[in-house]
């Protein structure tokens, strides 16, 4: 596999993406940053319910194309939904079918419009609040500030009823990590509820300023910060016909455990929660008695002596209510899928790769869905697994990124991928990867654009196992006999990807920009960051930045290398761990870096919060190394080039300990640099104002390197 | 009055400082901001409770000087007051004379030293608080947290009890305005104590960032903005016998009124408060019975369409306890001192010059002495006057700034002073104007630096009026015929005056630094600051900064009348008030000012404090004409120059409201500017993080200018 995947990137490596030629336009700041015109156009597509066609919609209507004949038809127009529905609707961007009817979402009603009579079949009001779930059938669970309540067409109830503002419940817990991303679970039918509550009592607060009220105003956050008290996370159900709540019997592990991953089982009766301790190295994998909370079985655990991460729920297997599928990378290296069975408590294999794999989808009760890094690591590929036999089938080709959408029937997949030089196809395809046609080719929107050419490739990683992928994009009008400046961008914190073969290699356009300016831009992942599995991304335990600094160091390198490149003026840019490495660049190879851009950067990890600060850095008491290595504290005083630090004033998720106390030991150190606050933003700029950030950076870039 | 000034200027103007010649040292960054050798010595002289000699410390002891003799001898020295107290004292730093005895204060300690035994009178420890205040006999006064109490050298017991920490007793009110600098009022004999107490409980919080704990943590401050709720203030009588407080029964005015300049009559059996009305236009001088609080007579009432604002408080004439002085400069257009009588009401004009007067001392129940700016706003020169007759006799003679201490019985006095080239000169003289003798001559500490010529003079203000003084320093080895850079330093604000004729004209040691690297340096009162009588000062009312702009211009045409001034590169610096002057100048003068440096600037006046800030621009629904021209809020889009704003990220003076959304305004319009914060400060940046400070408005300017 190893094999493959080099000689294909070296052959990537020589296909560079090519823009418009001299004499293109260049782009405004708002062209880079906002992007006006210049996002390539998509055909989304959904599947109808029987499988028969797909949709998408088009001049206002939502059109279908039948798969065997290719004949479209308008399904539905917007006035039509109007005049069903009443709403002022402005367009049809989001819709989905069920039961032969269209479903709409807007302004607080969730309407179901009949296919065939183009009549209200229902209008369900969503009650006021903040995450409002359905349940189905008009009946939803929603939380106002810290508590969840009931509702159905007719009457509102509290399921939780706490004072304490500390105990908060159907929200979001342990900041999101492990895959987390709300705090209501429905059960299949909808007539229970899972629901977390966290107790925010023993985490500090942390003060933010709120500069638009008259007279400034306290914003104060819950921040669980390293090695401190943290928060205890509880699951609940209430069931929605006797008006009871039931807790989870959790007692594994230490009271601040994470519970998470709550999968209902397809029956409604039972919960299985991925378990974790506090510091983040066992897991155990429980169900739990929906009705009454208690505890049911283990099905199974995992231990790491770094950390386990479990980030996916389980998915049962259609008709087979024991069996379930159940992701890790904890046991062959790398995100691989298992069948499991509850009630044998077996953990086979399914996906046999070496290559980190996700889950799509399981048609038929025999055949699951996937993509994978198989190919490499920064194309996206569909395959099928037979779970019957292990048989699998590659179902794209073309190099690049692949997005799919299976058929409910499963016998066809909507493909829609894009490459280095590959805007945007969306094609149409059998399961059985016999045929295949597109049906939808984006136009490039930069191609009046006079852009420099864009490679990509691969560098050895400094201890010289992986293969680190860059994209370098190269000055406009590019003369190989001049000498060139260059700007790194840089993240390379767990969890990312910034290199992949995408359209322009996932460019940020103001890369572009930059390039337009007589900048080389140099992007690369270093080791740490995702899709090359576990020990590629474990490989920062305790230390984070230090062997990402040493593999981003081998890029340099390589770009010295080139007469081209003018190795006395690099500079280097990134944003929150991005801007961690831009200052720990800086101050630990000062005689690389001429000027740096860092925004919101953590400065020592002591400063961030328990859940995914722990996991990489464990705490100052078990890792005291580790901390003293990573905080950039100390290095304060080693800054030598001219380094700009950006932060939103109101970040709540790098809080401004972080940037303030390096700031106080620049200035204890009688060190010199750059500050500057974005008020109103918090731990990214968007919207208008990033064109002044971009500008301010560009300035940076401009005036110093 | 004003010729005389104006033909003393014009000859001050013509006899400039001339510092070290070339090949004479540079100041560092450090000897520029910390002074490391650079400040002037001086003789500070205490005078003997029988006024036969002044005292001052000298080699470790105390050293008295007999004013007729001449003669020297050791009054004590710091060993013998380390072996009476038995105290590890370090130097003889401060201490006073009474009842024969030498009073020290050291670590929570009151001692006295009997003069002629050698030996402890008594030690008397104070109490573990703030603001400890002896009522004498070993008795105090303190507060901790919001309350206040009394202890002795036998118990402790608590004068207020309020659970609510809005109620704040013994502490400061009304932002330390009209020259409030303390809560705890004794009578003259120590058996009662007037107290403010503020009721801050409808005054808006303000959040403060504390970087410097484990998790960062909040400072809460409360802050009245500008037309917001206020603070009520009240002033009670605790007695110490009777253990009983009462309420001074104030009914004046409105209940966000102001109380003042709390006085006790010379008996100790009444209390005198100017209250003012919370517009500050009305100022009511009321007495009030110290035994029940209630209120006795109004003796006196000012009132101005512009404001009014006591900032003294009433000296009674010895030996009459019906006649008082009161300083007011509402009556004729500068501060002068006037005669009271609180029986017969009457007010008489006791000064009667056309110059601001300050009361410095009376004596024998006969004269009153003074200073006074009538030479010229620069200068500081002491005069007495008799109040029998009204005879006026000056008392100093050399041009420059006096600092005079009368001795106890009114024969001599110690004449300090110091002028444009004289670093320090002490005297001794006797109040008839006749013998003179000088006693102590500073060295010049700066001999040895290469300084740049310092000149003084003035420049008619922009609507003619007015003379506005200014210093002005050439760079060093200065060439007319070459064109040099300017930086502008500007306060400008209310009850400022940085322009003395003191030495080196008030010079701060950075001016001298950036003159030394080819800066022409230029500093220059406006209208609107002190020593210049009440027209001068209230010019400004309403508008703040606006005629102050318009005076700094004229500095500004002035100096661009000199042929080696390159208009093209004038930079502008200053903090707190005179960083709304950097900006007010950056962004309505453009074309004039190419880079500037503001410190914690205020940038809409709705955003400071009640108390100074309505008195000069009322409120925006009585003003909104100036609060919309004085804002820079609008101003933002007109920003052409390269701008910093340093800021303490604790600052509870000019908040955070004000520099953010200033940066917001750019940000939306598009405009950049540069930004620094300096964690850990306050409104200023002192100690030794000032030489970042100092070295990064020097980098901005040296890079930009």
């Amino acid at each position: 596999m190893k094999k493959l995947l080099i000689s294909f990137l070296l052959l990537l490596a020589c296909v560079p993406y090519v823009g418009a030629q001299e004499g293109g336009k260049l782009l405004s700041m708002e062209e880079a940053v906002l992007g006006y015109g210049l996002y390539v156009q998509n055909r989304r597509c959904v599947w109808t319910e029987d499988s028969s066609a797909y949709t998408y919609v088009d001049n206002n209507a939502i059109v279908a194309v039948d798969v065997r004949t290719g004949k479209s038809r308008n399904v539905i127009t917007l006035d039509e939904v109007k005049a069903a529905t009443g709403a002022e609707l402005r367009s049809l961007a989001s819709y989905a079918f069920a039961d032969g009817a269209l479903l709409i979402t807007a302004a607080g009603h969730d309407y179901a419009i009949g296919l065939d009579s183009k009549e209200l079949i229902y209008d369900y009001v969503q009650p006021k609040g903040e995450n409002v779930t359905s349940l189905g059938g008009g009946r939803y669970v929603f939380t106002r500030e810290n508590n969840l309540y009931y509702a159905d067409q007719t009457e509102e109830r509290a399921i939780t009823s706490y004072v304490n503002k500390n105990m908060v419940c159907g929200q979001s817990v342990s900041r999101n990590e492990f895959g987390i991303s709300g705090g209501i679970f429905p059960s299949p039918d909808g007539s229970k509820v899972a629901f977390y509550r966290k107790d925010e009592s023993r985490v500090t607060s942390f003060p933010l300023l709120d500069v638009t009220t008259r007279t400034g105003s306290l914003m104060e956050i819950k921040y669980p910060m390293n090695g401190m008290a943290s928060e205890f996370v509880a699951v609940g159900v209430y069931d929605v016909n006797t008006k009871k709540t039931v807790w989870l019997d959790v007692d594994d592990f230490d009271a601040e455990r994470y519970l998470t991953n709550v999968t209902w089982d397809l029956a409604g009766e039972k919960l299985y929660v991925q378990v974790l301790d506090r510091a983040q190295k066992h897991m155990n994998l429980n169900s739990y008695d929906a009705a009454t909370g208690e505890f049911v079985k283990k099905i199974l655990s995992e231990e790491n002596e770094k950390f386990v991460e479990p980030q996916n729920p389980l998915y049962f297997v259609e008709g087979d209510a024991d069996k379930f599928i159940y992701t890790t990378d904890n046991r062959d290296g790398f995100y691989n899928l298992y069948l499991c069975s509850v009630s044998e408590g077996t953990v086979e294999r399914l996906t046999k790769t070496d290559a980190d794999v996700a889950y799509l989808a399981q048609r038929g009760g025999r055949y699951v869905y996937y993509t994978s890094a198989e190919v490499s690591p920064v194309d996206n590929h569909l395959f099928r697994v037979d779970m019957k036999n292990g048989k699998v089938l590659r179902l794209t080709s073309e190099a690049g990124w692949h997005t799919c959408a299976v058929s409910p029937d499963g016998k066809y997949f909507i493909d829609s991928y894009s490459s280095l030089d590959v805007p945007r196809v969306v094609k149409l395809a059998d399961t059985e990867g016999k045929k295949s046609s597109e049906i939808y080719r984006a136009e490039n929107p930069s191609a009046a654009f006079n852009y420099g050419e864009i490679t990509m490739g691969t560098i050895k990683s400094a201890d010289g196992r992986f293969d680190n992928h860059y994209r370098l994009i190269k000055p406009i009008n590019f003369d190989p006999s001049k000498k060139y400046p260059v700007i790194v961008y840089v993240y390379g914190g767990p969890h990312s990807q910034m290199v992949q073969n995408t359209f322009q290699a996932s460019m940020g356009r103001w890369e572009m920009y930059m390039a337009q300016r007589g900048y080389v831009v140099f992007v690369m992942d270093n080791r740490g960051t995702d899709n090359q599995g576990a020990e590629f991304a474990k490989a920062t335990h305790k230390y984070l930045g230090q062997c990402e600094m040493e593999d981003q160091v081998k890029g340099i390198e390589w770009l010295k290398s080139h007469p081209w490149v003018d190795g006395e003026r690099i500079g280097v840019h990134g944003w929150s761990y991005g801007g961690f490495m831009t200052i720990s660049l800086m101050t630990n190879y000062p005689d690389l870096f001429k000027v740096g851009v860092a925004g919101g950067p953590v400065i020592d990890w002591k400063w961030y919060e328990v859940m995914y600060g722990e996991r990489y850095m464990e705490t100052a008491v078990t890792n005291p190394d580790g901390f003293e290595k990573t905080s950039l504290i100390p290095m304060a005083s080693k800054l030598e080039g001219k380094l700009l630090i950006c932060q939103g004033t109101i970040d709540n998720t790098v809080v401004w300990q972080h940037c303030l106390n390096f700031v106080e030991a620049c200035i204890k150190s009688g060190v010199q640099l750059d500050f500057f606050p974005y008020p109103t933003h918090e731990h990214n700029v968007y919207g208008v104002d990033r064109v002044h950030l971009m500008q301010k950076v560009t300035d940076y870039f401009e005036d110093n390197l």
